[in-house]
């Protein structure tokens, strides 16, 4: 091996001794706990740790260890032995060492162990000797000889457990624990010839130093395993951090009646209940409990059994929760007597445990308000606001589909939206499944308890309308079949008949076969302390996407302060509107569109009234018609289909009009209606259709005002790319506002802004700026354009298998694209302020529902977010912990 | 009116004394180039300029002349008085004078005149006193009226030219000028009336002071007029430039046999010969010559008729060429044997003529070589290369659709492929005409001289097709109907019959009934010398965007210095391949898909050894698989229809057949497939495809070069948006290269880069260009991702309507989007630059090849541009201009 320059090498192994909770990032989150436990002389086995730099060096080196790793673990190791007085392989007093992972941010079962490293055939029997417990010490060998087969040398587990079984059946046992010491010294033979079969004649070895440095390597290794790859994926873990490896002499729970081994926190982590929660057995290590051969027994129970440890348990626990000012989750092993803990973590815990903790620790002095709000995730908040499946029952996985609206449903399948209002009303609670929803559609969705689809993404009809109404929707559920004939579905390789039962998640896109039992939405005095707490906090104001007035009230209750998006084209997609609509459409002329637009705009008026009313005091900003006019249209197909149905057997006359529609969809069709006509682009071929939307917005705020109400509406302009476009129509607003307002002899300015969902829009917006009062940034529209993908076309496609693949690590829709699209906003926003720096700027995509993306859009200085209703709470908190200078992606 | 400080005040007004050609600016150009005739001593009538910016003053101010004005052309007027010795409206010694526009460009007859201003019942009989001539000035009093009441007033013209022709009927004459003096006063009496009755009582006036204030007035106005607009949009003058307004007094040619008028040029504009070229009348106003009543004679024939004028003319055109160094083109007035120029401008011409003369004056040593690249237009040159149809020869238009593919073409109508196939081979020139084209029209594309399509815009199959054979496309032709059982076309309100002749403009867009005589194409030495010089003075090179060997050597013969964009779809799309190509989509699993992608790989490698030996010693960048799948498959209205006929009366396994293929076609078809699963998207999810194109690619160049010669591929990466995306497919193609060369046994590394053409490749290009050796930026993506907006969804709907309204100034797709698309481009250029200094950056939009886009391209830095064969002497043109530093929009 190289010489090292000692004087310059980094230092790469630490000893506990060394080690506190601040050097988390080197020595990873076990690493610095146990180093902490020990500097404030919590009672913890000895050990060293090996840095995250050495893993981030090999894997840099493609798995070449740094100069000088090697010779410092040697030296670590050797200071360890002498501590202890014991040695690795020692037949005498052999030293046994916990080989672990142990990442900055915790991966629980994601990365490997190798426990009972130090044993081999001299020391065995020292350990037996020492322990007076010859089964003990063999079992001990077994089990070591085992996981490195299996963990560092790659032999099939099967292998293993195939041997063990069969030598359990010769002898007539049922249990492991019934095989004697001369069985289990049986098996180390065998289950050493079985890793030399699999791994080559003297894999194994018989060198305790030898097997450290490799099973040091395999811990190096498996930090790119492909489970610990998807889990870092699934938590934005960064995958350039790597893990550090702690060393540990072992410690045995299973060393008699005196000896045990348990789990515990420091509050419930389901309830956030201050009350002692665990479980622990007697004569056992971490791995039976794991095993579930035998029950856990409950920690207020370790009192009688092992009553001096329990005590130091309790009271250890007290100091360990004061000292890092959270709930822990505490690993401990009890070895003929003596209490030694293996591991302190923050605890996992659920919203509901979560909320509570955190306002408790306020209550009792431990942490402030500040911290409180930077405890929660708020992307775990999801599970307060809808309904959940129980996660203790049994679940039946039919198939996985998008997780397009959140919560859950259960209810009979149900093949169309008749069937679905039918047996909706008469109180069945029905779950409806499509190919695809239609506005067609809509009185069937309205009653079901959610939607299931075969088609579609994100933004699919069925996903926007069920979002909107806080209902639950799976879309695109790969091989999902509709028999319509049969009245039955195929999904998952099983077929389900109408009326069949079936459990869905709008949050995880799974469906159930059956009917879970369902867990009610939480939403108690601690939630809405800590997000007053927030509101407190926060710079950044928080919006809602609503399109109704029930939207709109329902925002209000979770703490919006003001609508960012109402879209109107919801408005005219409802069963009764939609013949007006098409009539607009299919006008012949202008006189003929006026008057089909007539007939829509009280409606429009009454929409605006109750959404103005619901809101009163705050704004609301109300976007003009942005759909391509085709989508009110039957489609293509469709309308081909009813030509050619009704050539066969219609009347002339119906054939006529069905031609006509046929012509007008043909005209109106367009190769990709992202990025056709729609948006300013209708509004300037067809200015009729926006004078009659703003009109019914200023007459609607006037009627409000004049029975006492304080309407504050905001009219924005969509899918600006010109500043001209965004001139001419505010022309057109303007003009709007000032005739209605004269007529009511009042005055009654409105704002007009418009969204920035184009990229060129970003680019000039300091030419926008000057025709607009405010900006809107839609980012679902903007990562579309700056991408250049379709959502509809990419999730579930290709996208989905890019983020498999990693060639993304996040999903662009769900959290902003910073480099790409962030970029993007971050230059309209400049260019915005640099014209005109009192420009109000929003944020209305998904995006300001997203807590990572809330933190961004604080960052780049904009003046509030809009999200759906449910997501509000959610924005509220990111934004406080975005002001308090640390988003949650730094924890 | 105000008081003005004279001080301060801009000056608005010039005596032509005081003007020279270097005051176009202020002056307009025919103001101008009076004073600077006067200024070095050729005869010109007397008279004074107000200038642009007193127009733009009063356009500013909503029509209200600006402080000082009328003051101004009042002094100006009164000198003017005083050295002709007449007054305005004298009854003596009457002073007319003519007020004109002068615009800074050339805009002919697009704004107003009027003439003989200060004529009234006192003057005009001064001037038929003065004259001998009652007759004439009666008529000059009756044209006063008219024009004045047709400009200033608004009369209709249709009221006098009625009562006109009523006069001669009563008088049982035929022409104007058998009316005797009596008649012609009158007529005056007449038009007064025909203009007080439209204009209101008193609205004529009598005072000549106050008709030249409003004539200037109108004049101003007439700046703003719609047909002036449309036509600055089409030359893309800008609108805020206003117009001059000339005072000058009036010279009369119509004063007996010693006058006369005329119109001449410096060379012949049509050709550039060097040779008088022009015409005259005897005893005649300009009018005249205009109205077509006596045909004028040549020019040559003035030597006879008016010998002292004559030589006089002759030796004032070659001064004035000489002084302007420029073909002029000159208006001339004789009266009574005395010359006046009226007007000198720089003559227009075709551009061969353009052409011949730049080379002609470098010959002579007018002009340098810089000059002469400078003077050509390369927007004209178009006219050059393909066959146009004779401008003299009569035109039945029928309609006009999109320009989507120059030239002209002659040919009987044929309704579909198969027929145009069938009488192309038998000889008969045939012309297209299809509801749209698809891959399977191909053989009849290839024989037709042209394309006309009821559907689809500039990038639909049948333009991209027909451009890249150079053949003649007008696509989206609104109201064609096709009739295919009854075999015939309804066009412009009239049926043509399959086998009619029609003649296409694809130039223009225009479809003519009948066959047109067409002017073939030139290209000839001078064209040659002077692109010679372009190359000798351009930075940037010009590459040529081709997908075959007859494309790429077609190119090299327009000087392309390599390809920039070899598309690999086209070679997807023919006949014999698409069964293959189909069945690579419709494979079920690898296995199969590799086997069909084996059919297609040595016809790839064909397809790219011809190229690369038709492009020898030259860079040939081969973009891979770019367009998503489904449009190699028919669409899903086609598939469903099939699998209907078939359910009908087909055989099982055909429908069975069916079915998989519309399932398939489900699955694969998009909502947005300009944003969907395409470019380097399928080379992430089907590396097989990609790897075979990688390797037909090197297995070509190494065939090539192991006959001799030199190939130079470059593998061009579509659509990245990520460099991840990029790095991978390196990895893939490297990879390849790697196994190639081996097993050849040689060293021939291949550059590997990217498209530059979504949005966040631009924003991200530093990441990008660590994984690139060139970027090629697609401006035609680029645009559509910028601006959100499909060109086919775009063009003939909502874009030209923005065009026509002026919510654009010019489409985005010709001439790039310097604020928008533009800037991203920089950004790309600078980002990529900042981490790889010597990236090669290139352009591969069809901008390329448009003059403006090039000057901006220089600008920017790029290395090359890359355009379609035909446009690549354009190209070397433009280049050349912006390296002089100014781009032909400065002239």
């Amino acid at each position: 091996m190289a010489s090292v320059d000692r004087a310059t090498a980094p230092t790469y192994v630490y000893d506990q001794s060394e080690g506190s909770a601040e050097m988390r990032g080197l020595l990873g989150g076990k690493g610095a706990n146990v180093a902490e436990m020990q500097r404030i002389g919590v009672p913890v086995p000895d050990g060293f740790t090996v840095t995250t730099e050495a893993c981030v060096a090999a894997m840099d080196a493609d798995g070449a260890w740094p100069d000088g790793l090697w010779e410092a673990v040697l030296d670590r190791l050797a200071a360890l032995e002498k501590r202890t007085g014991r040695r690795l392989g020692d037949p005498e007093r052999p030293l046994l060492v916990s080989v672990r992972s142990g990442a900055v941010f915790s991966m629980p079962g994601m990365m490997d162990t190798i426990l009972n490293l130090g044993i081999n055939d001299a020391a065995v029997r020292g350990l037996a000797a020492e322990s007076g417990n010859p089964r003990f010490a063999w079992d001990s060998y077994r089990r070591f000889v085992q996981m490195f087969g299996e963990v560092v040398l790659g032999v099939p587990s099967d292998d293993f457990e195939h041997a063990l079984s069969q030598l359990k059946r010769e002898r007539g046992v049922a249990l492991d624990t019934d095989l004697t010491a001369e069985d289990l010294e049986g098996l180390v033979a065998m289950f050493k010839r079985i890793t030399e079969e699999s791994a080559g004649a003297g894999a194994f070895g018989d060198d305790p130093r030898e097997q450290l440095r490799l099973a040091i390597n395999a811990v190096f290794a498996s930090w790119q395993n492909p489970r610990a790859a998807v889990y870092r994926r699934a938590n934005d873990i960064p995958d350039e951090l790597g893990t550090a490896v702690n060393i540990m002499q072992m410690v045995f729970g299973n060393l008699g009646e005196t000896s045990g081994t348990g789990v515990c926190f420091t509050r419930n982590p389901a309830t956030g209940a201050k009350e002692l929660y665990g479980e622990f057995l007697v004569n056992a290590q971490g791995e039976d409990v794991v095993a579930g051969i035998r029950t856990p027994r409950p920690i207020a129970e370790m009192e009688a059994a092992l009553p001096e440890a329990y005590h130091e348990l309790v009271a250890t626990m007290a100091r360990l929760e004061a000292h890092y000012g959270d709930m822990q989750d505490i690993e401990f092993t009890v070895e003929q007597g003596r209490l030694y803990l293996l591991q302190t973590r923050t605890g996992k815990r659920t919203a509901q445990a979560a909320v509570r903790v955190a306002c408790e620790l306020v209550a009792e002095g431990v942490i402030t308000r500040d911290q409180a709000v930077q405890r929660i995730d708020p992307r775990q908040l999801d599970q307060l606001l809808h309904p959940t499946i129980d996660p203790d029952a049994p679940r039946d996985l039919l198939a996985t589909g998008l997780n397009a609206s959140p919560g859950a449903g259960v209810g009979e399948v149900v093949l169309d939206a008749d069937t679905a209002e039918r047996r909706g009303k008469a109180g069945t609670p029905v779950i409806l499944v499509r190919w695809e929803t239609t506005p067609d559609d809509i009185h069937g969705v309205i009653v079901a308890q959610g939607v299931i689809t075969a088609h579609g993404g994100m933004t699919s009809h069925a996903a926007v309308v069920a979002r909107g109404m806080g209902k639950p929707c799976v879309a695109g559920v790969d091989g999902l079949q509709i028999d319509r004939e049969a009245r039955t579905i195929a999904i998952g390789g099983r077929v389900l008949r109408e009326g069949d039962t079936i459990t869905m998640d709008g949050s995880t896109g799974e469906v159930l076969a059956g009917g879970s039992p369902l867990v009610p939405p939480r939403f108690d005095d601690h939630f809405r302390e800590i997000t007053a707490w927030a509101d407190e906090i926060r710079r950044l104001r928080v919006r809602a996407n609503a399109d109704t007035p029930e939207d709109a009230e329902r925002a209000r209750g979770f703490g919006a302060e003001g609508i960012g998006l109402c879209r109107t084209e919801h408005m005219f997609m409802s069963e009764e509107r939609l013949p007006s609509v098409r009539r607009m459409i299919l006008a012949s002329d202008e006189a003929d569109r006026l008057a089909a637009l007539a007939e829509i705009a009280p409606m429009q008026q009454g929409d605006f009234e109750g959404i103005l009313r619901a809101m009163d005091g705050l704004p609301v900003t109300i976007r003009l018609l942005d759909p391509p006019l085709h989508e009110f249209l039957p489609s293509l197909l469709e309308a081909s289909r009813d030509v050619e149905r009704i050539r066969g057997h219609g009347a002339p006359g119906d054939l006529v009009a069905a031609e006509a529609l046929l012509a007008r969809v043909k005209e109106l069709t367009e190769a990709n209606p992202m990025l056709g006509t729609r948006g300013c682009r209708l509004g300037l071929l067809f200015p009729e259709i926006y004078t009659m939307q703003a009109r019914a917005i200023v007459d609607a705020a006037l009627a409000v005002r004049a029975a006492g109400g304080d309407p504050r509406p905001e009219i924005m302009i969509p899918l600006v790319g010109f500043a001209e476009e965004l001139r001419r129509m505010r022309i057109l607003v303007e003009e709007v506002v000032r005739e209605e307002t004269e007529r009511a002899g009042v005055d009654f300015p409105i704002q007009v802004g418009t969204m920035i969902e184009l990229p060129r829009a970003a680019v000039v917006a300091d030419q926008i700026a000057t025709e607009a009062d405010f900006f809107s940034f839609g980012t679902n529209d903007l990562t579309q354009t700056v991408l250049g993908l379709s959502r509809d076309d990419a999730e579930g496609k290709f996208l989905t298998q890019y983020l498999e693949d990693g060639v993304i690590d996040k999903n662009p829709f769900q959290t902003i694209d910073v480099d790409g699209v962030g970029a993007v906003v971050r230059m309209g926003c400049e260019q915005g302020r640099a014209v005109k720096p009192d420009l109000k700027l929003g944020v209305c995509g998904e995006h300001g529902g997203d807590p990572l993306s809330v933190g961004f859009f604080h960052d780049v200085g904009v003046d509030y977010v809009s999200c759906s209703p449910f997501r509000v709470p959610i924005a509220r908190l990111a934004a406080a912990q975005a002001a308090l200078g640390a988003s949650f992606k730094d924890r």
